[in-house]
């Protein structure tokens, strides 16, 4: 079950065939440590630790969810049951804290302080998602677009934080270097979270692996939409109306949402924020006192982030 | 949510009223600690991660299995829904590993280690128990009382021996101590659950909060079952049909497959691997180089373990 979580793997077991995911975390992990010159096997671990978690949290998010599809394949729920998925996560995640807890060197404890506070962060990040969902879409309640950006800080950034700054704290460096380096992995991960939730209503399913305007059918709260909303004109208004009647979108009344998204500047503000992020993350990396060749991989990455398609 | 899982608050955060747990674990972290001299602040940060683990694993335990009852009270994921539930183990969780990552001293990343190894076996433990659920009663692919007690030793013994073992570990105590230490943990965890599963056939429902014949009717794999079905005589035989027909049991059925049990041996055989398992646990301690005043209480709580009737 965990070589299938991984994607390593088929349901029964044979090999799998996928493409697997984009290899944006063990990028950062790889370039995070030469950023600091760590040496190889901090970053391996680092970078591990990082995967285990992510993985972890892919399962258990969509037991949490619901979500019955993940990387083109039925999800792990959906494979082998809601209990043996809890189980399996359980596993990856104690894993990730092993992988450090055994790391070689001096700073093995620090790096398991270091995964705590990712995953503080990455839970409390998912715990604001869920109760979001319950929320009105209009009204003091209302979710607020400042609220959003804050849960996708944690949801999202923490693991893109821990995936640059883990290789760099088990290997020593400096508290500055590990500061920086995390608050750029936070940034990156809101310019990916933003870039994702354009996609998840824009983007195409042949390529996403995920049904078309999936997000704005399940009424879930992202970005752009919340832009939107916030925005005063006509557009904005229909838009509160057709979210806020409470009756579940077919694929006519969701394209119509998508385009009232559009119309009242929710993807526009939403692709700004990418760029915002993006653009704070590599203020983070330019000031200090980090290998050039590794600062430079970064920024084309952020850069990949902000062009991908999937 | 976190406070209703620990037993601090009702559903609607109104504070309990409730009698918590036994305190078993607590107990033993305590006398485990002072078995080696360990300072205060060890032995309490030992303390509170083997409690959040518990209730992590407690709370996943009620996902995978169902249960909807959980010390006389809604389980978790029946109060608040199973997404929920699972973030809050999740989070559980990971504040363990931070309790012991951010302890005082120069033994944290032992700790960590050491719960790390908790967890695996935890975790391989409750991995084994789902699988045995679909297994037969009979045959050459039936779960033999080996097999039941190396699971046991995971998913009982792991965390009592956490508990005796992480504060002397955090405290920096000698490899042999940590070693008996943990020996004893898993020889308590094993007669702990061997008179738990003699409650989960023949307990009073009053006091245990568990329904009467529970687990017979749920068609768990317990010691008393698979130690009966172990034996040669008619009343093996008959509890195998049984059993084995697929037919769930109503309340007659139980209460007669419970009298096969026992007069097949199984009510016996469970209670002499506790007594058996207690007293390897004593010759744990008394070997070592341990505080007799705390050995002395250690004693008295394996044989309050042998004779609890909840």
């Amino acid at each position: 079950m965990a070589s299938f979580a991984l994607g390593w793997c088929e349901a029964d077991g044979t090999p799998a065939t996928g493409g697997g995911g984009k290899g944006v975390r063990q990028a950062l992990a790889v370039l995070g440590g030469q950023a600091v010159g760590a040496p190889e096997e901090a970053v391996v671990a680092g970078a591990v630790a990082v995967e285990l978690v992510h993985t972890f949290s892919l399962v258990h998010d969509d037991v949490m969810d619901g979500d019955e599809r993940r990387r083109h394949r039925d999800s792990a729920w959906k494979a082998f049951g809601t209990g043996p998925a809890v189980l399996v996560g359980d596993a990856l995640f104690a894993l990730a804290v092993e992988t450090l807890a055994r790391a070689e060197g001096a700073h093995g404890a620090a790096a398991v302080r270091c995964l705590s506070g990712v995953l503080r962060d990455l839970l409390h990040g998912q715990a604001d998602d869920l109760l979001f969902e319950s929320r009105p879409w209009a009204g003091p309640q209302a979710v607020r677009v400042a609220e959003y950006e804050a849960m996708v800080a944690g949801k999202t950034g923490a693991l893109l934080a821990g995936a640059l700054a883990l290789g760099p704290v088990l290997a020593g460096a400096s508290p500055q270097q590990v500061e920086a380096l995390t608050e750029a992995g936070r940034h990156l991960g809101a310019a990916f979270q933003a870039v994702d939730d354009v996609l998840g209503v824009w983007g195409d399913p042949e390529v996403t692996g995920k049904p078309v305007h999936g997000d704005l059918r399940r009424g879930k709260k992202t970005l752009p939409v919340l832009a939107a909303l916030a925005g005063a004109g006509p557009a904005a208004r229909s838009l509160e109306a057709l979210l806020g009647s409470g009756v579940p979108l077919d694929t006519g009344a969701a394209r119509h949402a998508a385009g009232l998204v559009e119309e009242a500047g929710g993807r526009d503000a939403a692709e700004a924020a990418a760029r915002r992020h993006a653009a704070a993350a590599r203020r983070c990396l330019a000031g200090g006192t980090f290998a050039p060749e590794a600062v430079g991989e970064l920024v084309a990455l952020s850069e990949f982030l902000l062009d991908r398609r999937l």
